[in-house]
């Protein structure tokens, strides 16, 4: 049985065409009116392939295709289709469309699995319109926090309205949550985000785990001058405590050749930001990445002390929050291994590689076992208009994709 | 024949209240309501001493002592009224009182020398309003630029619009316009705005020279990506790229001991700015001065190697915008001489130290020889409520500016 390429593209060209940025681009915000019309058009999807659709109270759209045994846990496939405000056509739409082609072909083949199965495309996975993400799929695992709806947009609009103007009734949060052991394991087919599978010139890779995140933000407070009459060697420059900071992250992340390590400092603000001043305080933000949790530990403690001896030096004060510190979350071995053999049947090379980023997976792997398959990025690049994969690599994982479902459902 | 220290210190308290901002700070914007009490004030003052006073068609006080000998090219003293919008009661108005007092004392003394004298507070020597200062020191002596009376403060209130509401007409610049060889000499008496004078633990200093800055804009970029995906090896960091810039000129503007030399990046932004994207683009400004123009020159190409390279080793194309590129100016030497002769002859041990600051001074070095005094600054702090000098030192400062006065008028 194989999946049909020609309808998958049609899919994503179809898809592609609500909250279209320029030629290939895409703003699709969470809970929005270009979300709902996403949302009907899969469910429209869904429904031709004999899934019942509903959209639940944390503003997810849910597919079920009824098993013979509904007593069975559940086997859960998904992903989302909001995007960022300056997007791609891929990140996200691939697992949701995917596994809607895998539902489709089983169907179309007649086949209806003991287990019941569900494609779910989870609300507001991005984070960026109220600065906090992955919030359906924590959602349905009653992992939501306190004062999330109360979080506002750009304009103003908190998450409770958002989801008020979407449908949603907040007050029934309870009923749409899933109890545990509900669900027997979760997939995700997602494009890799990143540069390594077109590196090694393969299509598809077996995801090992997700690697847990670091995030800290750094406060350096030294001693605001005139540019022009402060000298060098009594100066308290914030500026030059960070920039030292940030070179020692690098070398840091970047001390074992290979090894799949990432720190950043991708935000930086500087006070009072003349030209002519010297910088009095500097704050930055740290993501730290490693799926060696004790490796992670390590470096974090190499950090601390680089911020010590550099803020020392420097006369200056300093003040570090932890934002994040999530740990490494594994794959199940017995789903990539199943992942890996439905690649050896086509003649695929896999490689097995960590996932940097977050994904719907994430809050899932606490609540069951899962397994994700990446589809190689061209020049790694994502969260960004010119994201690309090509519908030959698509095809090829949803194939995969299908070849594990059938395995897990034994079909 | 001394000057009163009680009065001046009560033309500082009294200055003090106008714009006051907090216990300490003072916030005097140019060509406000606020700069015309300071006007209103301050002339009352020249007028008890005998001066004439006008408000030209720039925006400047200027009090006029006539001399005996109207042909003769005046001494000019002055500095400025207007402040920093969250700045001190010292910054120009010390130049403006002090030099009204050293007038105040002559006349008191009966003593009209041959030589006119004016005082002058000069219009936006701060420059923070239409973001270009120094502008009635520039305005006097032709140097207004294209454009900039067009120029837009926050309210988006044209410069044009502003002096007219100050009460100028613009259309006579020219009247208001110094002759070529009508000024012999410019004085201005400043607070430090850096620590030298503290650490040395002196409280006057003679000026050797304002440093010429280079005023530049370095434009780095690289390549955005996800901060979880991307392998260290492979990145184009361009946070990581200007902080080794950073670093690289601090490092180079340190490297001779106790030498002059200052080099600062004040301001500093990152695109896109996500805690989760790597810097595609990383803007920041450079501040380099030195008052010795080869030094400094050899140091802007250290400056530009280093660029060239850390570029290159991450992957970045680079883009420098040159802002300013001033040339020292230094004070003539004649009249340093005659201060530092003053400063022996009150027991002062006054250290030479250049000015890395502009000041009025600026402007007029292209139009007559100058000469500063320095008073120390506690703790080096300046544009800022902060800023304190003492009156002991202000008074000890004023006495030696009236010495000067003394002899280059031979009186």
């Amino acid at each position: 049985m194989n999946i049909n390429t020609t309808r998958l593209q049609q899919h994503f060209e179809a898809m592609s065409l609500i909250g279209k940025i320029g030629e290939t681009g895409t703003n699709r915000p969470a809970h929005s009116a270009d979300e709902k019309k996403a949302f009907a058009l899969a469910a429209s999807w869904m429904q031709a392939a004999g899934m019942t659709t509903k959209i639940d109270n944390f503003g997810n759209l849910i597919g079920t295709l009824k098993g013979t045994d509904e007593s069975l846990p559940i086997l859960m496939m998904g992903s989302h289709l909001d995007s960022q405000p300056y997007g791609g056509r891929f990140d996200g739409v691939a697992g949701v469309l995917c596994a809607i082609e895998v539902v489709t072909t089983l169907t179309e083949n007649n086949i209806q699995p003991q287990r019941t199965i569900q494609v779910v495309s989870f609300a507001d996975e991005e984070g960026w319109r109220f600065n906090k993400g992955l919030f359906g799929s924590r959602g349905i695992l009653g992992k939501l926090e306190e004062g999330e709806l109360q979080r506002t947009d750009a304009n103003g609009i908190t998450r409770e309205q958002a989801l008020l103007d979407f449908g949603c009734d907040i007050t029934k949060f309870k009923n749409d949550e899933y109890a545990p052991n509900s669900i027997y394991c979760f997939l995700e087919l997602h494009i890799e985000q990143g540069p390594v599978l077109e590196i090694a010139n393969k299509p598809v890779g077996v995801v090992s785990g997700i690697s847990g995140p670091l995030w800290a933000t750094v406060k350096l407070k030294g001693m605001a001058g005139h540019a022009g009459s402060v000298p060098m060697a009594i100066r308290k420059d914030a500026l030059v405590g960070a920039a030292e900071i940030i070179v020692a992250l690098n070398q840091i992340a970047s001390q074992v050749p290979n090894a799949p390590t990432v720190g950043t400092v991708g935000t930086l603000n500087v006070f009072p930001a003349s030209r002519n001043i010297i910088p009095e305080e500097v704050s930055f933000t740290i993501d730290l990445r490693d799926i060696d949790l004790e490796r992670r530990h390590g470096y974090e403690k190499q950090l601390m002390d680089a911020i010590e001896n550099i803020s020392k030096k420097h006369g200056l004060t300093y003040q570090i929050s932890e934002d994040t510190n999530s740990e490494p979350r594994y794959c199940a071995n017995w789903i990539k291994t199943i992942i890996h053999n439905e690649c050896k049947k086509l003649n695929v090379d896999a490689p097995e590689l960590m996932s940097g980023p977050f994904h719907d997976s994430l809050p899932l792997s606490y609540a069951c076992d899962y397994g994700m398959i990446f589809i190689r990025s061209k020049d790694g690049i994502s969260h960004n208009p010119l994201e690309y994969s090509s519908y030959e690599d698509i095809a090829l994982g949803t194939q995969v994709l299908f070849g594990t479902v059938q395995q897990i459902l034994d079909i």
